[in-house]
């Protein structure tokens, strides 16, 4: 029986893990913060003695926009999740993914983010965060035996996403039909919907691939692009206003991934293009707006 | 008022940190892990809440020889050094000074250890946990205004050393009057008494001095001139069998430090030689031999 524990299960990327790990053979279980509050620290231990999983996919983070990026929560999550990764091979646990995040790199203005060799030199504390658990993490894993890999997580949209963000703005606003606003959009990223995010975790749980793993689409393209592709979607192009708002000039021009990794080792590719994922959420958004 | 809270202040290093931190102003407070477990996580919270220190110096880690490399108890310290560094900032603490490794750095066979060009790439669980430690407390400090120093310890010697260690081992013999044994002794390494050290680490609290500093005398030797030293400090070089055991073929031939940092932004040297701390090393081990 293979028993998999999800952390962060209820949130924006975890929800979209469960269905495909059960659709591989997993008995799944995805206790909520409210169930199992990671940050205090006996949670962990009484939650494995109490369900032995054999696979751990750790997805649990602070991830309040605006405020992730320099909480200090994100020291607390490190703690959390080495007692995490801890308490899980205590009891018996043969396999662990953690999320990690594009932000460990070295972000120039343009980066190709290679998994073995791009610098990691994260410039913000949840980046430092991310990288500094993964080098203890790992290390502890191969000390104890422990089959352990590392999704670099880059830039995800669907449903459930936090509305302050940009393609959830656009997108209700557009289910509204009200005029959208957006910067030139003309920065280029790698941009992968949850859904497909959800499937490429549970193909990295499911494959004995070890360490850093970027978990991104493969297909880079300017914000702007995603933004027509939401316009075009809900049928009403005349209400995008691309470029009325200013250009932040700290953003990067580029920030693209290599995902030989989890093409060629995990197996993985996203099913569906950047415009079908587009499509799809603006329906969810329609519906989350009643229009 | 200057108040500084050390931990590990009855270990190895730490005992010798606490005189030359009176000397310098500080009322010291030194709780030993019978006092305050910092492994059990409610310690460290109570602890600065009743004394408020301003200064912290961060000493405590498992340190038993021959284990402390692999001791998967090298994540629990990660989490307990975190912990505690979280809870000094949030009861007004001013700077921190925790303690790295030389492990920290990338051993080729000969390395010499500079604390901006050296990469980072520990080959053990202790180094990793101690470079993963390092990343996310240095950023924690930037982002919550907390001044953060970071001191390398390369190799000490010194009283009160484990007796299954080297110099501990061969002043030991010689003290009792018996033959040591020890190998070819041709690998370089910069050794650093514990008074020295401690002595350096007092400096580091009280300069306002960032990031990382090696912590090393800046004379590196064969080890085999620190066995004789001590050999001709107890007049018994005739009990010297160097060569008796064989090289391990695993050790690096040199492992030095660069000192800049300490020497001339810290301010700090050492005293007194190499040989004259051997003497002193001897004489302490005469005593303790009952000799």
């Amino acid at each position: 029986m293979k028993r998999v524990l999800v952390t962060g299960g209820s949130g924006f990327i975890g929800r979209q893990t469960l269905a495909p790990l059960r659709a591989r053979g997993y008995e799944v279980h995805a206790p909520t913060s409210r169930d199992a509050d990671l940050l205090v620290p006996d949670t962990a231990a009484r939650m494995f003695e109490a369900l032995r999983p054999t696979q751990l996919l750790h997805l649990a983070w602070d991830a309040r926009p605006g405020r992730y990026w320099t909480s200090t929560d994100n020291v607390a999550w490190v703690e959390a999740s080495l007692r995490l990764l801890r308490s899980f091979t205590e009891a018996g646990g043969e396999r662990a993914v953690l999320a990690g995040t594009c932000a460990e790199y070295a972000w120039r203005n343009e980066t190709h983010c290679d998994e073995t060799r791009t610098p990691l030199e994260p410039a913000t504390l949840y980046g430092a965060a991310k990288h500094g658990l993964r080098i203890v993490a790992q290390r502890y894993a191969e000390q104890a035996g422990l089959s352990f890999a590392w999704g670099r997580i880059f830039f995800a949209f669907g449903p459930h996403e936090h509305p302050s963000r940009l393609v959830s703005s656009v997108a209700a606003a557009l289910a509204r039909g009200e005029p959208a606003e957006t910067g030139p959009g003309t920065q280029v990223r790698d941009f992968l919907h949850t859904e497909d995010l959800g499937a490429a975790f549970a193909a990295l749980v499911d494959e004995p691939v070890d360490g850093a793993v970027n978990m991104a689409s493969g297909d880079p393209r300017p914000i702007r692009d995603l933004i027509e592709a939401l316009a075009e979607a809900a049928g009403r192009p005349d209400l995008l206003r691309i470029g009325a708002r200013p250009a932040n000039p700290a953003e990067p021009a580029s920030i693209t991934a290599a995902v030989d990794r989890l093409r060629d080792e995990v197996g993985w590719r996203p099913a569906r293009t950047l415009e079908e994922r587009a499509a799809e959420t603006v329906a969810w958004w329609r519906r989350a707006e009643g229009a």
